[in-house]
């Protein structure tokens, strides 16, 4: 039998992430109670979207330009590049706005579960990347989670034949407003044994 | 200065029901990162909600037909109708099934504090399908909140002047599988002052 059109909305709906069925059926009858206010300004804002944005085939970011923004800005230090999981992790970074080098988007990180090995998270662009430009470091930005962190390992092992890139990673310890008595015992650990003399 | 369209997509997310920035922006990556796969389809069914679903101008149920299918079903006991506050409770009578009546949507309940009065509420629209077909019960199927017990007793007292109508409300007390000692007080008293002879 066929799905009616309101089912079907809310089946659509209900796909995206972080919804289930319930809040699916609100946002579709938030929609439909008044459709001119309210699903044609969003239907319009996704076509628009669907036309104008592009993903950078350099970096994985997305924007209105391939390639995009960040990757075309002449004041940006072009010999460093920040490695991240997602667009979102490349987001928070420029919403703080300290970094000023380039960035390479995995899209993911390895994890057996979810089936995403070395050929999904475009690691060949970013080795032909480091080859082919001046790079002179590499930061690992990735989470510090298990998939995270064996995704950090095995890019490193990756990175190990040039010999003059610099590889590093964010650091680990206590977040800052952290208390100690809340901490895990693996961040406890950790910032216990990279302690750092106080000068 | 103009907002980019990634900008005004997770702004424009954002203003669904239950959502916030953060959720919002989830979503955006979501549809902009395989934009064939996920953001094509939903646009598509926006679409197709938008030029197929219409309101009912009788009973504000919303379906592919005005006047929509439960209210041309001939099947349907036509004397009856059930009072619901929202397109969403209409859902659950249905979703269960054992109502063989009418409806009518209010659109909301009474409340000062959202300026919904009685205007807002499609009344008049109620009391002349009352005058004007044989309508031999109303059934008020309100929240029992303080906005939805309001609603209830301005609508009854409105259909006091249609001597032969009956007006009925959900039966209130403990629910199904309710235990006593987590009960609040209200329902408790509820549920004992109604309190029925065991036959």
């Amino acid at each position: 039998m066929e799905q009616s059109p309101i089912d079907k909305l809310i089946n659509d709906i209900s796909k995206l992430p972080g919804l289930g069925r319930r809040s699916a059926q609100r946002i579709a009858l938030f929609l439909l109670k008044n459709k001119d206010k309210n699903l044609s300004p969003l239907i319009e804002s996704l076509n628009l979207s669907y036309k104008a944005i592009v993903e950078c085939n350099n970096c994985g970011n997305i924007d209105m330009k391939n390639p995009c923004n960040i990757c075309l800005n002449n004041s940006r230090d072009k010999s460093t590049i920040c490695i991240v999981e997602d667009v979102s992790d490349l987001w928070t970074f420029e919403k703080i706005g300290f970094y000023r080098g380039l960035y390479h988007v995995l899209g993911g990180s390895l994890s057996a579960i979810q089936g995403i090995g070395t050929d999904e998270l475009k690691l060949e662009n970013l080795l032909s990347r480091i080859e082919s430009n001046n790079i002179k470091e590499i930061i690992l930005a990735l989470s510090t989670t298990m998939e995270g962190q064996t995704t950090s390992f095995v890019i490193a092992d990756k990175l190990e034949k040039f010999n003059k890139l610099n590889v590093t990673r964010l650091a680990q310890g206590i977040p800052m407003g952290g208390e100690v008595h809340y901490l895990d015992e693996n961040t406890l650990n950790t910032a216990f044994q990279s302690r750092k003399k106080i000068t």
